[in-house]
């Protein structure tokens, strides 16, 4: 039998009050909230912390508090990623970032997501989605990536976008709902 | 003769810097800082400084800090009430939600406005419209009403929205300005 | 030969890894976060902060905690200057800000931009282009400023915009991308 954790990453239903999902939230809300405190003298002090909170850091990350995040482990980042002051990440399901990405100010991922009818989602049962994003990735400032979305390698997002589907490779996109911008 | 807060209450035109209000601002500034000063252990405490901050609380409010608003006093949430990170809530004039509503991260709920005209603008008058949400809402991430807005029962926002007219039961509305999207 | 701070303020590509724009940064996440750590009665240190943080200040500055920006002295902001909660300012090259302007929450300014290329982006080069906003101006809630736009006087830009084009005087602007939604 699968434990809520099992089911949550797998993109099943499950309930996010579960005592060890609790449990796995309070450890990441204490991680991001000691690294949105320190300040900007504590280069080190900030990398181990993120190489506690994520399930995989490459070399080179570089982010600017706040951060917030719903459990950490499941993002994954690598090298070169550098993500401005502010974003959040709803890593319900797996967040898989490539390499030499960089997020502009107040980018949200959701992974998240509830059911669409009312009774189901009043009972406490919630789902999510994986977010990939390829290599070489530049994601405007105040976009949303909504659960499930797939964004190609070489991708440019225009700010205040709002990505609902897949982006393909060497594209700007932009808009809500982000459409293709043109080719690079 | 009506105070300033009192016209401010009812929409009309009224003076932000009335020392009524600036005392009011005060206190909500305070206790919003105390909110968000507190860590992910200190759940009884929050839901004590959310009930001297807002109007109304039902039972089950959980908020994740930050939480940001004008008063407090004109906030009234009903029974089962989450909002995610750093929503913005401008109660200026009264914002109604019903139960068992769901605000993702970064939710802006604005019924602060201003007059179009910058002479009357600058002049310092100010006014406000309600905003009501019925029960049963999911309002998606990074999504802002205005002011003036009432949004029925059952309804979803989608993520990004900004929601500029009325939406009704049982719908899921996006965009920007947001559009029905689907029944429910 | 240019410094690598004068190609910046001057639009051209420039290295951000150079060492005194590190420090230059290094001042400004000081004094920000110094500002952002004040509280609700700390009026005259916010004001002494925000006149070193920026380059010009005029008379009756008020910014809600937190406020956010890359350099600060690219700020230059005339009299009567309210921004509330949340604001972001990446200040890579000049933001002027006429007087009587409002920010309402969560609006971010970018002057900031990268190459489209992956391999140019990668390289580290970036460049930037001036911000300049009229005198009475209101930006809505949640708005994005993209680089290099110019907005006129009496200009309202409303909640939840992307401004991506220059705004003549006397408008009211509004969308995704924004557009014209009327005359003042």
């Amino acid at each position: 039998m699968k434990t809520e954790k099992e089911k949550m990453i797998h993109g099943e239903y499950y309930l996010a009050a579960d005592e060890e999902l609790v449990a796995d939230r309070l450890r990441a809300r204490r991680l991001t909230r000691l690294y949105n405190q320190t300040t900007e003298v504590d280069g080190e002090e900030r990398t181990q912390l993120l190489k506690q909170l994520f399930g995989t850091v490459g070399g080179d990350i570089y982010i600017e508090p706040t951060i917030k995040c719903d459990y950490g482990y499941n993002i994954h980042v690598g090298h070169n990623f550098y993500a401005n002051f502010d974003c959040v990440i709803l890593d319900v399901c797996p967040v898989n970032i490539g390499s030499n990405c960089f997020l502009a100010p107040g980018v949200h991922l959701y992974t998240a997501t509830h059911p669409l009818d009312p009774v189901e989602r009043n009972s406490g049962v919630e789902y999510a989605k994986p977010i990939t994003i390829g290599d070489n990735v530049w994601i405007g400032g105040r976009s949303v990536i909504n659960p499930g979305v797939r964004i190609g390698n070489n991708v440019v997002v225009a700010s205040g976008s709002v990505v609902t589907k897949d982006v393909p490779d060497n594209v700007v996109v932009g808009g809500n709902p982000a459409r293709m911008i043109k080719n690079i």
